[in-house]
């Protein structure tokens, strides 16, 4: 395919792209097949001789459409919202043209630059403490990962890192093996199963601290924690935490993962909610959740850039560079993609204006979601909705719960998951698409309540059926 | 933006890319500007409200291309490729708009589902043995992962937790720790620096085995290695490869890393480079240098699926799903991309004759340059070229090729970076461009050594210069 091809398929695609999200709602959102279903439709090897473009885009209505499960449907409210715009798809067509790798300064100025400064200006949008800001004379600073779990990642070998050196500090005999195997990490028993996995991949311990009734981890129960395992001859050196917790031990990397709910610190009326960050070691949330930045964008600070890029050094000549102070080894990856040009484009296009006024339409309308459940003697509500996610069930067991998504499901009219919140099986209700509004919100919980009335009247009937046995 | 104006800027941007490729060598292939360049180009702060799309387009002549590296001039010869293609510019266009988060089966079948089934094209293209395809029964497989350094790292960790079950299926009272204390790894002392990373991460000794004259490992050296390391009380479990390495010892996890050479391997006459291969629990090499398919997509092959699943097992409620088992936790993040649209597009488009073209056109570049350097008795080739990839050097002193390098820097019509082998400052000249011609290539050769000339002339005249003061 010569450029002026692309010429012709590119503008093609354009419209493809446009038609699919304008017409995503006439789509099922969730796809009804069996696992398995793709292989049959293709050939067992790829083609000796080129194909033409016109039957791979045929073969992309006939093996890939049927098999999306459409994240960008109003009509789907599962997991969290995976963040789409046009500005941002732009922005990712110019970086895929550029495809510069950016793994130093040298390598790409403009990438290592621009990410710099975009950091800095997310940063002041969620007001963040001044040394998380790189500016121009700043000991922190921030830097795009890929996904929160390489961000939880990273800040957690960077705190292995400075304990190991701490410890050798004072007892410079100790063999960093036997250091390890003393190290403790602690995380709420609420957190994302990224958190473990990162304990897991650094070969740590990790406690789960218990939370209270909501959900939240009280400073005091990790204090005590903490004593009791220092009191034990383990070394406290790492704490992942979630929004709102105090910290309280001394020498305790804190990190704080907000990967969805960040975005909406932006807004003045949310940034108490994030109250305490200035006591944080590093920071993460994904702006390709909740900030219309497409997928993957996790955005990263710490408050030493010196303590994350301690814990890697490695400088091989092929990568050595003048100006190799300004290369970007703050991740698990070397290489790394343009990703800053999608914040730029998607600040300048929405203003910060925009952003928040985005944010605060989603949480509108799950509290509009919320209101409906409310209503309803049926239904509890399982959790505070203080953003843009509801946590919903019937009254009743947890079969009967797990009976009413089945049905959903299956349905097929609209799409969520479930979560278990102190051992009860709960309904989630995530505000996800970009488009999704009030009528969806509505037609969704039309479509919940019916499936609701046929479902008591099938375990009416059961139970009936039961009494007539019984009898 | 709405649907309606992202078809005239998408459009527009169609245009701006194909005129980026189609004149970029209009562009000079390496800023010219210092670190720190791009801060004071733009604004502070984001701005509080929209701005035009006009507005950054101009900026992005103004700010960003004034700061790339242009990776796809045909007068880029510097690190190594990184692979571009139309095709795949189109498949990502595509994977943009779904933007499916694909961690799981049912959050988007297609996704996981044609991932396996082009990893097995791809396997199948190489010749891989039969136990590194999915197949429908096999007990192999494929994943796309981020980087190779991602790749290395999975299997160092899937190695790990291998070998610490297999010790304590002999000895359960050893702790984990104990254990971890023990592990040792090894790799070529030519290996990549992310090798290393790989076990700084996961908290295990890593040794460097010595090559030989021809930068190989040789199995003797490492059997001495293990057979040392084993007398020590010391776990021998984990050797990251290079290419034709034979494997010599029982219980240890076999990584080869083809990353950039693994591509050649579709073409026959490259395929007996890859012998051993059957002897390897894993095998990775990056399509996204060399491949014609866009960074990113490192292709990695495990003998045994469960052995790499098993190293992670976590299933929160929210991810759990009667399919899970064709779920794809293969990799350190728990998201990812629908990477394989661009797999399926770029084999389709150029088929596996297209593709074995693209690599035969550049290893003859690369030949082409060799005879060039072979012919000019100043220069000497230092290590066989086989792909593309040709190391030479200034018969002299370490000085004089720096200052050689130093002179191709500046000079900014052709980009390279140096490495070192056996302690001698080398130039790598990298066929990177999937538009370089044998015109650039004779031009790149004339312009160093019209640049080596000046040099030569220079230090003559200072020689002569110091001989006048001396006598």
């Amino acid at each position: 395919m010569d450029a002026a091809e692309f010429r012709r398929r590119g503008k093609e695609m354009v419209d493809y792209v446009a038609d699919y999200l304008e017409n995503i709602e006439q789509r099922p959102v969730y796809p009804d097949l069996e696992p398995g279903y793709l292989r049959s439709l293709i050939p067992n090897e790829a083609p000796a001789e080129p194909e033409t473009y016109e039957e791979i885009m045929k073969d992309v209505e006939r093996v890939i459409m049927p098999g999306i499960t459409h994240w960008h449907s109003p009509y789907f409210y599962a997991y969290f919202p995976a963040a789409s715009s046009y500005p941002a798809m732009l922005a990712d067509m110019l970086c895929t043209a550029i495809g510069c790798i950016g793994f130093s300064w040298a390598a790409s100025p403009a990438c290592t630059e621009l990410e710099t400064v975009m950091m800095d200006w997310l940063g002041k949008m969620l007001q963040l403490p001044e040394h998380f800001i790189a500016g121009t004379h700043g000991h922190g600073g921030g830097v795009i990962q890929g996904t929160a779990s390489e961000a939880t990642l990273m800040s957690l070998l960077a705190a292995r890192c400075k304990a190991v050196r701490r410890v050798q500090a004072s007892n410079s005999e100790l063999p960093e093996a036997e250091i390890f195997s003393k190290l403790v990490a602690y995380t709420s028993e609420q957190a994302h199963s990224s958190v473990e996995r990162a304990a897991l991949i650094g070969g740590v311990m990790m406690r789960k601290v218990p939370t209270d009734n909501s959900y939240a981890v009280g400073g005091d129960m990790l204090k005590k924690m903490v004593e009791e395992d220092k009191a034990a001859g383990l070394i406290p050196f790492y704490f992942c935490a979630t929004l709102g917790t105090t910290p309280s031990c001394e020498n305790m990397w804190m990190h704080i993962d907000a990967a969805y709910a960040g975005s909406a610190f932006i807004c003045p009326e949310f940034r108490p909610l994030l109250n305490g960050v200035e006591y944080a070691d590093s920071f993460n949330f994904n702006p390709h959740k909740w900030l219309l930045v497409n997928f993957d964008c996790s955005a990263m600070w710490v408050k030493k850039r010196a303590d994350i890029i301690g814990a890697f050094k490695f400088e091989p000549l092929y990568l050595k560079h003048e100006n190799q102070e300004s290369g970007r080894h703050w991740q698990i990856p070397l290489g790394r993609r343009f990703r800053s040009l999608k914040l730029w484009f998607v600040f300048r296009m929405y203003g910060l204006s925009g952003l928040q006024a985005h944010i605060r339409k989603q949480v509108g309308l799950a509290k509009e979601f919320e209101s409906l459940v409310r209503a309803d003697k049926r239904f509890e509500i399982c959790a505070e909705v203080i953003m843009g996610l509801v946590c919903f069930r019937l009254k009743g067991s947890n079969e009967l719960n797990q009976d009413l998504l089945k049905r959903i499901t299956n349905g097929r009219e609209i799409h969520l998951v479930p979560c278990q919140l102190s051992s009860r099986f709960v309904l989630r209700f995530a505000i996800c698409a970009r488009t999704t509004e009030s009528r969806h919100i509505q037609q969704a919980w039309h479509h919940i309540t019916q499936l609701t009335f046929e479902l008591l009247q099938d375990s009416g009937k059961k139970a009936s059926c039961c009494r007539c046995k019984m009898s």
